[in-house]
């Protein structure tokens, strides 16, 4: 017999039913509560901390623990055990929000940019909707339904093959009648194949609606766009939940490869995807059954646990992907609600950590069709890397860990309301804005960049990231320094410790290493580099000149430097709207080139000249 | 509360939980006990008589049943109400066989045939299985997993367009990896694309399987084939148990008009289809997962039904299907259980009267490329007819009525075991053979045009059908004629009667009407056939004498008779034999012209002409 006892969780006051002797970590995960989790659950990353206010519990000995916290009731999550009832108080910088992130209006954000895609990108939607007035069938005319159909459609597309499924076979003689022969057809070319994908009654044909999908490892962004105008009607980003099994994609790979594990990350992704749908379907008031179209832009690992594909071979040498270009899939495949005939496709991605998100970035930034040298820099929990003109395309991805994510990191948050942001120290004193101008619960990537720099520029560190001297700012907690930034009244303190900032060199120096170890590569320079695009999670947000002074990015005039925002999303917005977008896809990651930087013999002087501010490369 | 009470079903033995309240026909059908009834359980037919032993019942009144049988306890099962436990007989000719009518070994009855179908239609399978022994990737060579089972495909296969779904996308990574690079790959050409329906480690190139099927209204056959060799192992042939819902077409779609009714017509002769798909697989020791394609050939209204299409349509001017050609589609759509990733194709069908059996006959005879004009002829519930050469193919169908299948006379009999099927009458005396050799139980189709002939030439019988004289055998029952055939101990008669002799004239002369429209319509005259093929379920056992003499045939020399048994089945074999037959049947069907007999003026004086034995064409 199995006994059940009661997790009450605060602050949702939810109260769980679960098994005596089940960890905290998996019983939360269960009832739809996602903390954060660095390593899935193992008991390293010390991330998945929770207050315990009453109850029966055993919580292993660990030393991600300090003092102070085990004296203020706080445990690791999935290192302890539930022995009997048991009430229990997430702390607000773990929990991974289940409300929406952000939003924008018709494409509100890149405005300016959409305007331009327009003009490189020509209107052509991937599935069209087109209405047929056919011909009632008499004794001299006894075409079959299908054939009939077929015949109507002929008049607007000039393309010899067609294929319908059964579903819509069964639907065919019904609608044809009960609609007095007026249809409409939505239609996706394959090829040279017109494949038939939906069949309703009546002129339906001013409502054909796509959902474009950005699936990164910490955010998952959807747009929902008008496939008969291309506007991009509204933009919701939500955190992606995978974060309870761990903040970088191997973690998620290695988690897939336990029983079940494969099944149940593929089943979050897909339903947080399903309710930003249900969600910006309602706001823009526009029919599930009117979305016949889902493309999806994201790193191999992603696509292939949304797709439920083992992904466990992009982690194993030599890394090889299920595919790098995907056939035409069905919606249903990735467990995506839409119109039940929907169809998915997936942007093409050249190599195993170099995906379609980078596609996206290559074909949106336009890099792959100037004369001059560009480079696009993609920073999420990887730092994805191409350098190229007209002429040719080298990319490489390297491994910056999730601390500009905010993880990893003692007191490091999601670009999350109440996120340090933005720092200035003067004359001792420290000044920051967070997100939200809230109270301050913890610190966001660009935070941490503008802090690395304060604390530089105010030789508060020294060039190998080393306390200089004495300061009131500066104690140590169990052997190990740190600068307190923020302490409340309870005496809970933000600070940046030693680690951290060995650990935030490390990250600015493996994207700074691997920019430089392309360009050698390629026997270029810096200063050849004419124009540098950034896409990815803090984007905007980031101030340049103190990313160079840190050496995160390369000593280059400021205007070189320009935002994109989020390509990967912009990218499966275009893929679902523009054919010479989706043909270039294919072409380009043909031509793009990788250069393995783990197996490059420059990569690793190139990082150990980049673990100082700014670097030794001057 | 529903109540319960127990139906005993004798000779079964079988004991039924019915809902009290129900009829019996319906409850028989609700645990596959399959009997006879014409008319679908409308009380019209009076063939699904059933003898009540004991328990509560009560049963309408009705003609259907004479004095004699009310006697013998004998109720018509669809008008019977179960209002207690109930124990009944089936009555021998009224059971539908569970079991196979019969099998055939590799081809045997039709070996000279096939022989000749090879030269004409050269060998090239519709799924092709290749082994594949793929280079395993290594830093050097990194190409994807789909990629690199392109590369190795193209070796073999001349295409650049390759599909496949994402259930072989999932299996391939672990499939790859286990089998150390080498698989087994079953390929569709679909047009301009392969597609890629299967996967397998290892090298399973020998074992490649398919299932041709011909889908009859009254009979189901299957054969199993060696996709490999071009060998058919073993043919099973048994009854459609659809036809508990009523003998002719016309009826089934009036039953699947009604709720639920083309749900439960299509998993009737799907799992028909199954069961002789297991017992094949185990008598030929082939596994059902090497099994990965199937064909069906059949008439429209067959073909609806089993893929769950309302055929509603085909019965209503301007009678319309919802396809002549199909697309490709899933074994599963029809609900048939090979290798999940079987496909399921149809042969094309021209007209909705004249379907993909037709178009299977065609190619099959080779009236198409003659040069001389032949005929053929496709006898089953309804006639279907084909007269041309290399030149030209004009059609037309008839609807015979179910009296050669032995349904709608009085003492009719399917083929089964007891069915007389050979006649003499020779000096008063009368000598038959059953089928079996057994007592009889009834007469089936062959023995029902013998019967006639006999009957004739004795002059027991004039030319409109009239008994002609005083004979011992003859006796009136209820007001009609009757001529006894065999007595049994316990009194009961095999008889023919007035009614069921207007019957087959009526039958006979829609088929040589039929014929003859078509030749006059055309401008041409019996003696122009050179050569006049005979297909469909009474086939060889027919008289070709007798059946000129009765006027089903024209008189032409015998030896311009051919018959070719099962067409429709051997058709189905051949499309997924051989490409050219393949391509041919989409040909066909666009050659083929159509004569509606229900609108032709010449038609209706053509069958006045044939009510009579033989006719007044001479």
């Amino acid at each position: 017999m199995k006994e059940y006892v009661i997790l009450n969780v605060k602050p949702f006051n939810k109260k769980i039913p679960v098994r005596k002797g089940s960890d905290i970590l998996s019983s939360l995960i269960k009832s739809n509560i996602f903390i954060t989790s660095s390593c899935g659950g193992k008991g390293i990353c010390g991330r998945c901390k929770v207050k315990i206010l009453k109850g029966y519990f055993y919580s292993e000995p660990t030393g991600k623990i300090t003092e102070e916290e085990k004296n203020n009731n706080i445990f690791l999550a999935c290192r302890t055990t539930i022995l009997g009832n048991l009430e229990i108080e997430l702390l607000p910088s773990t929990i991974i929000p289940e409300k929406i992130l952000k939003e924008f209006e018709k494409g509100e954000e890149f405005e300016h940019f959409k305007i331009d895609l327009k003009k490189v990108y020509p209107f052509s939607p991937l599935v069209k909707k087109i209405f047929l007035r056919l011909p009632s069938p008499n004794f001299d005319d006894t075409l079959s339904d299908y054939e009939r159909l077929i015949k109507g459609l002929k008049k607007y597309i000039r393309k010899e093959r067609f294929n319908i499924d059964i579903s819509n076979l069964r639907k065919l003689p019904n609608i044809l009648r009960t609609s007095f022969w007026e249809i409409t057809v939505s239609i996706v070319e394959n090829k040279e194949t017109i494949e038939i994908i939906n069949i309703e009654p009546g002129d339906t044909s001013k409502r054909n609606y796509g959902i474009a999908v950005d699936v990164g490892t910490t955010t998952i962004s959807v747009s929902l766009i008008d496939m008969n105008k291309g506007d991009i009607l509204k933009t919701e980003i939500t955190f992606n939940k995978q974060a309870s099994f761990g903040d970088d994609i191997i973690s998620r790979i290695v988690y897939a490869e336990k029983k079940d594990g494969l099944e149940k990350l593929h089943h979050i992704v897909s339903e947080t995807i399903n309710e930003l749908i249900v969600d910006l379907s309602k706001k823009c008031d526009v029919s599930i059954n009117d979305i016949t179209s889902v493309s999806i832009s994201g790193n191999m690992t992603m696509v292939h646990l949304l797709l439920k594909i083992n992904p466990s071979f992009l982690r194993k040498e030599p890394y090889i992907p299920v595919a790098n270009i995907f056939p035409i899939l069905k919606c249903s495949d990735a467990g995506i609600r839409i119109n039940p005939n929907g169809i998915l496709t997936i942007v093409p991605g050249g190599y195993p950590y170099v995906g379609g998100d980078i596609t996206s970035g290559i074909l949106v930034s336009g890099i792959y069709k100037e004369d001059e040298l560009s480079i696009f820099v993609d920073v999420g929990t990887n730092g994805e890397i191409v350098v190229g003109n007209k002429d040719f395309l080298t990319c490489c991805a390297a491994s910056a860990g999730p601390c500009f994510e905010g993880s990893g990191v003692k007191n490091g948050v999601r670009a999350i309301n109440g996120a340090i942001q933005k720092v200035i120290i003067k004359d001792g004193e420290i000044f920051f804005e967070t997100i939200g101008r809230g109270e301050p619960i913890g610190i966001c990537g660009s935070g941490y960049i503008e802090l690395l720099a304060e604390l530089y520029r105010n030789k508060i560190i020294d060039r190998n990231g080393n306390f200089i001297k004495e300061n009131d700012r500066i104690v140590e907690n169990e052997g190990i320094k740190e600068f307190i930034i923020y302490e409340r009244e309870n005496q809970e303190r933000i600070v940046i410790t030693k680690a951290d900032i060995e650990n935030l060199i490390r990250a600015k120096g493996a994207i700074y290493s691997a920019i430089s170890t392309v360009l050698k590569t390629l026997g270029l320079e810096f200063k050849d580099i004419k124009k540098f695009y950034i896409a990815g999670g803090f984007g905007k947000h980031l101030d340049i000149e103190k990313s160079i002074e840190i050496g995160l990015l390369p000593n280059l005039p400021v205007e070189r430097f320009k935002f994109l925002g989020n390509t990967s999303l912009t990218g499966a917005e275009q893929y679902l709207l523009s054919e010479k977008f989706r043909n270039l896809s294919e072409e380009i990651i043909k031509k793009l080139t990788y250069i393995d930087l783990s197996r490059s013999p420059i990569y690793m002087e190139e990082y150990l000249k980049s673990l100082f501010i700014p670097h030794t490369d001057f």
